[in-house]
């Protein structure tokens, strides 16, 4: 039996998964991750805890083939380098070599909505598929794009940043200094924002009431509003699922996957989410009229994607 | 020496060249293109003048290795079909099949922008270059995306419309029944609009007496007048390359290539032209600050990239 590693990393914690072949995790832990420690802290760190995790299991290193991680920044998977992270200290890290100061496993590396997307395709909603757009909703929206089951990573690793394709040209700031990126328009944190601006013209809303028991304005209190039949929800709801489609629109018409892949809390809102998006994605991708439907579909692995995403870079890049 | 054919399928014309390996057109012909007639017809005249261009050449179909056609539409390049042609009458065409009938030599078909793409990266403006974005802009936007020495086509051949990309949700309407496609701003007909617009509120600019020359009001118009220091016609390449550059920035973010190559007759416009989309790319792009600078060059092969880009692909087909 062979056994992977799995590490997800992010800005809160870094997860350590043991997984088999088939993508079941077997064991797991994780650690509060440090932003602004040293890297080599970090990998020390890392290391640590995969040496838990596979004891945990009653196995030893010699039983792992490898070791696959997910990282979210900027990845010159080649070279084994962080290029650039916005929440942890990473700059040109050589992380790989770092790692391999501690471990004699293979080790690979990877930008985590990149991974998430190849862990879909190898685990999840797209098993088997060759050609697909995952696309993953949360603070900022990520992507990760399989053509011919190859990740489109860009040169030196810096592409994929399909969150800040233009959507709107000259509209609503993007952290990453442009305008009218889908990011503004479609992450979750675009919906809240967009909520709380409207729900001060409309305090009667019912998501007011729902946020209330929350303590926050989340997109699930619009989702669920919605359904409840609330106006101003059901008109955040349309104008959000169409901001959203614009964008799967522009990656359906380059790459004309069969599936698109949703991910992050939203994808959990279910047919009032789904169904609008599915919709516009049909009405309005070109050639709809020749081409087959592009099925929009929720991601499978939800909070393992990290973990899994890790191990199916792993198991590809060693031809598994 | 081993020679190609190149075959340009256009709306008006369809091109033959005879071609070495080193990319020169050593003999070349054309015909008119009749849209409404039956394929098979189109074809013999194709195979006729495949006949005729290698025989002025002096030689026979035994000296030539491959033919290379590029469409002006979608085409299954596995299975030699063209799915859908907006300018003539093919429909789910077995072009490939057909032209076996007359010849007995390996044919490749593609979608000419991809095949443009492929031509500049074998002969042209980005020799020797893996990760290229080409774009042409006439009457409407064409993509040619180069991943990794491959181009990117879409499952089935059914993507690359990189024209389609949405650049200003619920903006201009697009001649593909969306709103705000990349093509409706930044093709050379959608400045030629903006500029017949403009004039009807501006009739003393210098652009009103360029187009009184012509006859019609041209995008080299707008850009002379705009070099002569015309204010109507500076505003207006302002706009216009902001256009171009937005869809341009939404496609580095994806795919970092390490060039763009513009083509179309725009792409004569020189400096006045490229060096404000150098600017826009190079200050919006995401990673700016980490990433290496995306250079946007002219398209080299011009009137050619046609019968090139088929011999590119022809070649390409043979592992040559």
């Amino acid at each position: 039996m062979k056994y992977f590693i799995g590490i997800d990393i992010g800005g809160m914690s870094i997860k350590c998964g043991l997984v088999n072949q088939s993508g079941q995790i077997l064991k797991w832990d994780s650690i509060v991750t440090i932003p602004q420690q040293d890297y080599t802290l970090t990998v020390k760190d890392i290391c640590d805890l995969i040496n838990k995790v596979v004891g945990d299991f009653g196995i030893t290193l010699d039983d792992v083939s490898a070791v696959g991680m997910g990282i979210p920044g900027t990845v010159d998977a080649k070279r084994g380098v962080i290029t650039y992270c916005n929440n942890i200290n990473f700059r040109n890290t050589p992380i790989v070599e770092e790692m391999k100061k501690h471990l004699s496993l293979p080790v690979f590396i990877g930008n985590d909505a990149n991974l998430a997307a190849l862990g879909e395709v190898k685990f999840g909603s797209a098993k088997g598929e060759a050609d697909v757009v995952f696309v993953t909703l949360g603070t900022g929206v990520g992507t990760g794009i399989i053509v011919d089951g190859k990740m489109i990573i860009g040169r030196n690793g810096a592409g994929a940043e399909g969150g800040h394709i233009v959507i709107k040209k000259g509209g609503l700031q993007c952290s990453c200094g442009q305008k009218g990126c889908w990011e503004a328009y479609a992450s979750a944190t675009a919906l809240q924002k967009m909520a709380a601006k409207e729900l001060e013209k409309h305090p009667e809303s019912l998501i007011a009431d729902l946020a209330k028991k929350e303590g926050k304005v989340s997109g699930k209190a619009v989702f669920d509003a919605a359904k409840m039949g609330d106006r101003l929800a059901k008109r955040l709801v349309k104008r959000y699922t169409e901001n959203v489609s614009s964008g799967l629109v522009s990656l359906v018409n380059i790459f004309r996957p069969s599936c698109i892949i949703i991910g992050g809390g939203i994808s959990n809102a279910g047919d009032g989410f789904f169904k609008p998006i599915q919709d516009y994605v049909s009405k309005n991708s070109y050639g709809r009229e020749t081409c087959p439907r592009v099925e929009v579909r929720s991601a499978a692995l939800k909070n393992d994607a990290g973990i899994l995403g890790g191990v199916a870079l792993a198991m590809d890049s060693l031809g598994l």
